[in-house]
């Protein structure tokens, strides 16, 4: 995660003068892209314009807010979900709702899952109104980080040479190699994981619907390695038109339309191809056969490390510099 | 599918007095479970009792209604979508809709991603009465038959090897290994793929819901080998009970409920236990975020070439010959 912010910072449009890379004891010392990582401590965060922080959500709720507090605090944007049901703290897809960031000097990314829906739900939302949302998912290993990849890669290497009938796990709670595991993160009392939760509250909050908005996930594993994709149904308030939706989909910023049935070999999201891209995939876009004339299905596909996290993080910081935000953190701190 | 079907007779009630193989020129005299493989042909097929047809459309229109015409004919049991939406036609899933067989000589089995989730959904449509089904599939290679489990075990060989960065594909649209593939069967004029709308077609139809029923689904090829998964979110005219659905789960014939969310690790469906078992798997059940009390989500899995296909056939001919309609075939025939 931390590799994948320097790698969108490194293409971003902010003005970088000065890198700093802070990491725990066992990190400290090593140099990366030319950096050397300097041991975590507050002090060191606040002299920064803006902090990105890559940790657990334990860690940032233990140092986040005195980072970012005071008028000389850095900005602090937190990839964890420590913050985001916080009232107080923005919970921002740039594209989407990147004005609550303003005055704001601790903001929160967003779920993976949750950005790559939004970015095709939000355009179509402005055109028709959403009235209930069903997503079942298809994620990839990248989302329980390297450690993640890497026991998927190495499990199915056993299986399809042979030196092993049923892969092992340790990361998963089961074998993901040719498997599929309907269960990311913890359980809850309503029988939802959290993972799934996430998706109904951060979308409520981030498009700014009511408390009760229905929304519902079905969060699954299969063995992909770091896009994820996501089966979309939605009810609308107004009729959905197909041209419209593919004109907005089309004009809307991150979003790349990938939808022709037509071609050989047609044409649609896949991890394939939305691998490393900036830009989240949506296709198979069609009249919903469940909610008639009021109801669209489309499906998503978005690399789970760029939108996902590193990359929406590094975009919240662009448009808080677009808006002044970052300016008016230096003038504060000189 | 020809093997499958022989291993689920193997095991069957049925008392296969004299087992007889068909093929095509190519497999004629081969030797299978000690039976050599006669040259297909209609007065042959004619002269059992009970003939499964593991073959294509085109092949089953040709020949299936020659096979089963007169008093004297076979009972067909067709596996091809040929037949499935004819209204005169009968299309089975033995636990739900068994007593359809009656008098027919030529009955439909269903396809695969149906049967399925139906073994799931008519337990609680009996006790709550659906009212809308929402599908997301999580389909295997085995859905393409043999050689697209074996493009899927030799490309994802290749990748995890070094030997290709991308798979080839010559089965599938795309490469398979550690991708998903929103697209099974061909495109329709509506934008959904033919296997999205057997679904709609076939569960209404097996069911015996309303031509209008609304029935959606998203049918997805991903790196797994021959067990289906899907994810179901269902709105019913009753309210919901947790409780009262998992005891009809429970107590329904050829379901496994496999639900402990509180188990470390938990249990729920996955290919890895489904597949090879003649019961699908059903689990995840919860009360629906989105339809409030009068709706519920659950995922479940099954082996696509069991009840997918060869076993649900078997159970259509053990169904038919506890009715009688074998023995009256047989004394029409002497």
């Amino acid at each position: 995660m931390g590799k994948e912010i320097l790698g969108c910072l490194d293409k971003s449009k902010l003005d970088v003068t000065k890198l700093r890379i802070f990491g725990s004891e066992r990190s400290a010392g090593k140099i990366i892209n030319d950096v050397t990582v300097e041991l975590f401590n507050v002090d060191g965060a606040r002299e920064c314009d803006v902090v990105f922080l890559a940790v657990s959500g334990d860690f940032s709720l233990e140092h986040a807010e005195k980072i970012a507090e005071g008028e000389d605090g850095a900005i602090v944007i937190d990839n964890s979900s420590a913050f985001r049901y916080n009232p107080e703290v923005p919970l921002v897809v740039p594209e989407i709702n990147a004005e609550a960031c303003k005055g704001s000097k601790l903001i929160a990314n967003p779920n993976c899952t949750t950005a790559i829906a939004l970015m095709a739900l939000w355009p179509l939302h402005k055109l028709f109104g959403l009235k209930k949302v069903l997503v079942s998912t298809y994620q990839a290993a990248s989302g329980a980080g390297q450690p993640g990849m890497d026991e998927l890669f190495e499990g199915t290497k056993k299986v399809v040479n042979g030196e092993l009938d049923v892969a092992e796990n340790a990361i998963f709670s089961h074998p993901l190699p040719f498997n599929v595991i309907p269960h990311i993160d913890k359980f809850m009392d309503n029988g939802y994981t959290k993972e799934e939760m996430k998706v109904t509250w951060e979308t409520r909050k981030i498009c700014g619907l009511p408390d009760d908005f229905p929304v519902s996930c079905t969060a699954v594993r299969i063995p992909t390695s770091r896009a994820h994709s996501e089966s979309v149904v939605a009810e609308t308030e107004k009729p959905f038109d197909l041209a419209a939706a593919r004109q907005a989909l089309t004009d809307a910023p991150g979003v790349s339309l990938v939808d022709d049935i037509t071609a050989d070999p047609p044409i649609y999201p896949m991890p394939l191809t939305a691998t490393g891209k900036n830009d989240v995939e949506v296709g198979r876009l069609r009249r919903s056969e469940v909610f008639g004339d009021n109801g669209f299905e489309l499906f998503v596909c978005g690399d789970q490390l760029l939108r996902g996290a590193a990359l929406n993080a590094v975009l919240v910081a662009e448009a808080m510099d677009e808006m002044g935000e970052i300016e008016a953190k230096k003038v504060a701190s000189t």
